[in-house]
């Protein structure tokens, strides 16, 4: 086992002064570290019964997808407003500046549906919170949410209270 | 073994008039369905000697990435212009209207490595072009590119003259 850490660069004042921004792709192109990677997040998740995984665009894709398919449910990709094609569920939430929207097809997933949500970090919790109201929306449930990263400094946990939150990998 | 042709959803005059759609995200839901694409895909690759899986973003990275991690391959994310952190290689290529731009760090891939791209659809072939002169500046070689979905009609292989090129399902 290795330190994941040693595998993710670091980027200084990225992409503003006074931000270090971990980059993953240096991670990524590590055969060994992504195996790691993608293992450890689908330990986080054993014991935990659900039916499918939502990732949001576009690094939640990445880690979403593998751990998906290790363990034999569906993906539905949360995407950035206008790039799905059929009717979606929008929501809109508040970054640093300004808000984004994100969607999913209204018929990914239906009520009473066990769902995790993987990404790669765990910021603020602003894009996890947005997706976990649409699910709720749909009647749907959050069982997990699972990120590679958790910057704990941002206290993204307290935009998610009462979940179960797991990451890998703490800064 | 399932037709994955009913697991796509076709959407008519989407994203214009008298284009048809190919919607994979019924197929991703499908636990069923999308680990038998991305083993379809993956059995495309048997034989072929590379090192690395480089994906556009983000439909490349859905099948990229489950696909790197079963082979035990690293994945490269190429970006669209931005999105990348440190430093990049960029090429610009023609869309049907204007240009777009593609990134991937330089220190993602070196001189004499053997690279599979994976994308989900093979249409024009303009992105994988770009790609492949990314691949060919860097010094690496391109040894197959592999596509969930090809388009019979738009003729992307003769954008892609002498490549080994392989796709799933055609249209």
């Amino acid at each position: 086992m290795m330190d994941l850490k040693d595998k993710i660069r670091s980027i200084e004042n990225y992409p503003q002064e006074g931000v270090i921004f971990r980059d993953i792709t240096t991670l990524l192109k590590d055969a060994e570290g992504m195996k790691q990677a993608i293992d450890e997040m689908q330990k986080k998740l054993e014991g935990v019964e659900f039916d499918i995984i939502l990732g949001p665009e576009s690094r939640g894709f990445i880690f979403g997808m593998p751990v998906a398919y290790n363990m034999g449910k569906g993906f539905v990709p949360v995407r950035k407003k206008g790039k799905l094609p059929a009717e979606v569920i929008s929501k809109e939430y508040a970054l640093e500046y300004g808000t984004a929207i994100i969607e999913m097809h209204k018929d990914a997933i239906h009520p009473g549906q066990k769902v995790v949500i993987v990404d790669d970090l765990l910021a603020t919790g602003g894009t996890a919170n947005a997706i976990v109201e649409m699910v709720e929306e749909i009647g749907a449930e959050v069982v997990a949410l699972v990120f590679l990263i958790e910057l704990d400094f941002l206290e993204g946990r307290k935009a998610l209270p009462d979940r179960k939150i797991e990451a890998v990998i703490h800064y």
